[in-house]
C-alpha cells in the first residue's frame, strides 16, 4: 500500500539522486519542505529553475560564471600568467578562500579516470594546451587532489606541457597544520620527510 | 571578492535553510546539480513548485495526503476504532513500514515544547480529543517519541483522555531487536527489566 503520496514520493526520488544524500535523508528533508510554508519550497524551486540559464563556463578558465570573461579572468589586478589548474570549480572555491594566490584558474571539470570512460578529451585539458601554446602563461601550478587519479592527471599535464618554456609547480604535500605528528598517516609523513624544507636562515 | 556567482549563491542559502545541510554540503550539492545537465535541476524545482499545492491535509488524521481522506482513513479494510497518535507524518511511514499495523492515525504535527512556544493549542489535540468525544475511537496507542518532549506529550494525552471510556496504550520500550545487553544504555536496560514480558505457557 503506498503510503507516501505520489508528489512527495516523486521529489524523494530526486533527493536520493544528489550525493551523500540516501532514502532516510531524502525522505526527512522532504518532509521538512512540506512541513515549511509553501513559499520557500518555491523560492528554493525558483532559484533552481534559473540556475542553468543564469551560469555558464567562462570562455577562458572554464569555471562557472554569470558573466564571460568570469570575475577573476576579468579582474586586471590578477596575474594571468600564473594559471592553477583544479579539478572542479569547488576546488578553485576552497583556494579562492585562503585569500594568498594572485593568479587565475583553469578548471579541467574532472580527473582522467579511464575506468570511467574520462580521457583527456573529456576534459578541459585541450584548451590549457593552447593557453599555454599561446605564449601568456609564464608558470603553471598543478593543483589537481593527492588522490590516484588526481595524481594521474597531474603526471599526464606535466608530461604534456614538458616540452613548452613554462614553469611547473604542484601543491605542496606535508603534515597538515596543527595535526599532531602521530596521528599523520604514514604515507603523508614520508611525503613530508621526503620534501622537507630548509629552515629560513640556516644552510 | 565574489567567486561565487549570485545564482549560484542563493541556491546554496537556500539548501543551507534545510536540516543537517551546512555550509560545506549545500556548496557541494548546488556544484553537483550546476555540473548535471539542467533538466535534472528543472525537475526537482518542478517537483518542489508543485507539492504544496498538490498536498494537503486529510481532515480526519491530519497525514500529508493527495486524497481526502487519505488512503488510509479511506480504506473500509482498516480499523478506525484503533487509532494510533504519532508526532509526525514520518513518524507514521515508519510505523505502515513494519506492515503490523491494521488501524488508523493522528498526526499531532509536533510535540508540546512550552520552551518553543508550543502548547496543545498548536498541535492537533483539540482534534484528537473531537475524534474521541464522537464515540467513534475504541482505543489510542500513543506512539510519541520516547525522548523528554515525546514522553510530555504523551503523559499530557493520557491525562486528557482519562476521564473517556476510550482504551490507551503506548509503543513497548525495551532492548531493540538485535542488541548486544552489555552495549544497551542504562535506562533503556531498566526500563526492559521494569516491563519484563511473561514468557507464553508459563505462569
Amino acid at each position: 500500500m503506498q503510503i507516501i503520496p505520489p508528489a512527495l514520493e516523486r521529489l524523494i526520488a530526486d533527493l536520493t539522486r544528489l550525493p551523500g544524500i540516501g532514502r532516510k535523508t531524502a525522505t526527512r528533508l522532504a518532509l521538512y519542505i512540506l512541513r515549511r510554508p509553501a513559499a520557500e519550497g518555491r523560492n528554493l524551486a525558483h532559484d533552481l529553475m534559473v540556475l542553468h540559464d543564469t551560469i555558464h563556463l567562462c570562455h577562458q578558465c572554464f569555471t562557472f560564471s554569470e558573466t564571460d570573461p568570469c570575475a577573476i579572468c576579468g579582474n586586471p589586478g590578477r596575474d594571468s600568467r600564473l594559471v592553477c589548474v583544479v579539478e572542479e570549480p569547488g576546488d578553485q572555491i576552497a583556494i579562492e578562500k585562503t585569500g594568498v594566490f594572485r593568479g587565475t584558474y583553469h578548471i579541467l571539470h574532472g580527473v582522467i579516470a579511464p575506468m570511467d570512460g574520462i580521457g583527456p578529451d573529456e576534459l578541459k585539458i585541450r584548451e590549457l594546451r593552447q593557453r599555454v601554446a599561446s605564449g601568456q602563461v609564464d608558470e603553471v601550478l598543478i593543483a589537481t587532489s593527492s588522490t590516484v587519479p588526481g595524481e594521474a592527471t597531474a603526471s599526464y599535464l606535466a608530461e604534456m606541457l614538458q616540452d613548452t618554456k613554462v614553469r611547473l609547480s604542484r601543491l605542496a604535500c606535508g603534515i597538515p597544520m596543527g595535526m599532531d605528528i602521530k596521528y599523520a598517516d604514514e604515507h603523508t609523513l614520508a611525503r613530508a620527510v621526503e620534501s622537507r624544507q630548509s629552515v629560513p636562515g640556516r644552510t
